[in-house]
């Protein structure tokens, strides 16, 4: 039998985590005076309690370490209970809130797609009219999701032997201890470094002028690439000092965070050298280049704002932010086809942001050219090299099966969608962006001047779900549901 | 130095072949009195005439079989050197044929993929109307393509280990000798069933009423699953008896064609217990039953022909051929998304069939399966087995590579054709809809009820060249781009 136990410990524990923080958004509320706080109070309390009790019960069974399957369920556990616990506020605190729609935005939170289904048009108003508990609430998710995944990413990912994570495997934090020992001593390391880039973040945004509640929520889902804004226009709503800080930051957040543990060890040059790195930064810069002539050409002649606009939008795609400075459905094909296509490659690995991921690219292209050049030489040994080291035959099919997991499941969730009544853009454009998680589609509907409120129910729950699907890098779900799982 | 000759020599003796079958087309103008023969009559004059000097020059050079390289060499080069001449009727017979239309339609034709420039709404009115030479010679385009396609899939790339085909190498034909005599040994005997099939399409058509004419043409683009037809409507301008006989054809025509070697020397159970043909089968027999359903509550009520076109038009897709019962545009969003990714599915390795084909799915399904086992059981050794067989490291590497190559050319060739200005669905499906050789793509340009007329000059190279890369599935190409290709 698969002793539950111990995932329920930990559920359970980080379940109460997530109610101890809905006392900011409380405290938020009261200093605003907006007569919402009671909202907070109620939400926090029970998810402290559920989950105090949830752990408290499952703590006897509680050892050193968890099983490998064990692991398995309670990361595929942890990314349903807090979305579920995530929804209390946005039930009790909003009139006509559904448990699908409060479970859409949980999600999207948590999972930092930021996609949502509040905004203008929707019965709950605009965003900018929202309590300010409830826009905190929001950052907050994202801003907890954000750490979960670099956590996530770098601990149990290559031990889980999911998506070729286990190339990074013997960089930087080579202990091969416990599983959760590990996961602490990690997370505390990144948690620094993740808590001064939001300071940096939010500093950053009031010296532009942006008021410091604006600042503090956008700091958080900034650095998480959760993408949530605090009003319907998104970075529309600001101007080009918040843009370039907002793009400096997405990039930032993008990276891998063990760079950083290393750069502040006094090690800069392994940031410089990341492969992973400056694949990054050449795609951004060469889809800037184009962008920027595009918006030259068709939207804004050749002016500054065009390069900004460029920048920013391209930087928040890529790192699958989602934020927008503007409704880029308006400026032709080629930047809508780009930033279709550009989603689905997306940042570094251990960082915040999501998709396939540059380095899986690299891998896939690298592989590729080995087999071209065996191709005239077949009885040769070509062993496709990334970042220096030889990419063993273990994580090039962990890479493939991800990919293929990832573009299968597209499909997939795209005919579903279109089975719900979504036209084709909304459908195709839907699955990328839920289960690449970066948050807005393509279309009038959900694009970036629109949300994803006016969906029938069954497509939030197909989204919701495609969003922890891909948050799990697929593979991890699957081998959840696989009859293995739960075998003797 | 890499010798050309023999390369020149090949090309040279199929330039040849080509311009004989010009007269076939000739006849047919003589017949039908139109007044056009001149135009196959001088085709095919400079065809035989360029054909069979570039073999003579290059005869000198000739040897007993041909190295890799120039193996390569001549796959990718036979698929440039044939479309140019197949544009010369074209270009002669059409009025104010450009040579950018007349490669597209060229192209389009020896590629099997069945997308035309020709149709109501363009300088050169309805296909309706063409002279007979014309449609005949777009019939034959196709049909040499086909048969062409199955010699390269059957004796070429298990040869060239490209695309995961080297899992079909064992099979049937196991002689192991010079790789032109065995190009010409299968030729033969897939030629006898290739000609049969195509006079059993033509007789079945004629049977349902169609007259012999069209009957033969569209028996020659049925069973090369080509797709060009003699009207506009494509078969909406046939009845249902038609369309339960194409469909048929077209499913046959998908089917890997040594099954049918098999069969005719006694063993039909190879054919039933293929994986690839159960695959093929199965996945259509579900997205019938699925579009059939939508079509009852959509478009026809509880009918006959509800599941008559559900099976034609899903079929048609997925085959890669590309004839139309209807404008499908029509059928609501959940038809045409589907329609989408079964095209990017599409039909049996071995077969005239392009797109990714069902058994790279299969192998890469399995693969992903074999790795969550080897999750739960690290050092148990888990090895992917397709078709009973194990699957090497080195055709799951093949496979993978190609289906990413695919992957990233469709969104490179969007991204590009966007560039010019075409919109987002005609981009994304334009693109899916060359490399993978299908025809007809999304929207209303390019949908079935469209044609490739009134694209820009620019759009229609991009497309002609993915027909290309798509049809000598993409990595002969980049092998032959390579610098080790022409080093020494
Ligand atoms: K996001
Ligand atoms: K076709």
């Amino acid at each position: 039998m698969l002793d539950l136990r111990p995932v329920g410990y930990v559920i359970g524990l980080l379940v109460a985590v997530l109610g101890l923080t809905m006392f900011g958004p409380f405290v938020a509320d009261v200093v605003a005076g907006n007569g919402q706080w009671a909202t907070f109070l109620e939400s926090g309390v029970v998810t402290v309690l559920t989950g105090g009790m949830m752990a408290l019960a499952s703590s006897n069974g509680v050892k050193e370490g968890l099983t490998l399957r064990q692991t398995f369920l309670m990361s595929a556990g942890v990314w349903l209970a807090l979305p579920a616990f995530g929804t209390l506020p946005f039930l009790i605190g909003l009139p006509n809130m559904t448990l699908t729609d409060a479970f859409f935005e949980s999600m999207s939170g948590l999972t930092t797609t930021g996609a949502s289904i509040l905004g203008g048009g929707t019965v709950h108003g605009p965003i900018d009219d929202l309590p300010e508990g409830i826009l905190l609430w929001r950052g907050i998710l994202q801003w907890i999701g954000g750490i979960g995944v670099i956590v996530f990413a770098m601990v149990f990912l290559p031990e889980l032997k999911v998506g070729g994570m286990q190339v990074f495997r013997s960089e930087a934090f080579d202990t091969m201890g416990k599983i959760l020992p590990r996961a602490a001593e990690i997370a505390s390391s990144i948690s620094v470094i993740y808590v001064a880039l939001t300071l940096a973040c939010a500093l950053s945004y009031m010296a532009t002028g942006m008021i410091p509640f604006d600042a503090i929520v956008h700091a958080m889902t900034t650095v998480s690439t959760g993408g949530f804004a605090n009003t319907d226009a998104s970075f529309g709503a600001y101007g080009a000092g918040a843009h370039y800080v907002s793009a400096l930051f997405m990039i930032l957040a993008a990276l891998p965070f063990v760079r950083y543990v290393q750069l502040i060890g006094g090690q800069g040059l392994p940031l410089v050298r990341d492969a992973q790195v400056r694949g990054f930064l050449v795609v951004i810069a060469v889809c800037v280049i184009f962008v920027t002539m595009a918006l030259f050409r068709l939207v804004h002649g050749v002016e500054e704002v065009a390069f900004r606009e460029a920048l920013f939008n391209v930087v928040s795609i890529m790192s699958g932010t989602g934020y927008a400075s503007a409704n880029y459905m308006t400026w032709g094909s080629f930047c809508v086809t780009l930033f279709f296509f550009i989603g689905l490659i997306g940042g570094c690995a251990g960082s915040t942001a999501c998709s396939v991921k540059i380095f899986r690219y690299q891998i896939l292209l690298v592989s590729i050219g080995a087999q071209i050049r065996k191709i005239y030489n077949p009885h040769g040994v070509f062993v496709p090299r990334y970042d220096g080291r030889p990419v063993s035959e273990d994580v090039l099919n962990s890479v493939m099966a991800f990919f293929v997991a990832f573009i299968i499941s597209v499909g997939i969730v795209s005919v579903c969608l279109s089975l719900t009544g979504l036209d084709f853009i909304t459908s195709v454009s839907g699955a990328a962006t839920a289960l690449a998680n970066i948050g807005p589609g393509l279309g009038n509907e959900i694009g970036p001047a629109g949300n994803f409120g006016g969906l029938n129910p069954l497509a939030k729950w197909i989204l919701s779900l495609s969003m922890w699907f891909g948050r799990l890098e697929m593979l991890v779900v699957m081998a959840v549901f696989t009859t293995r799982m739960w075998r003797d």
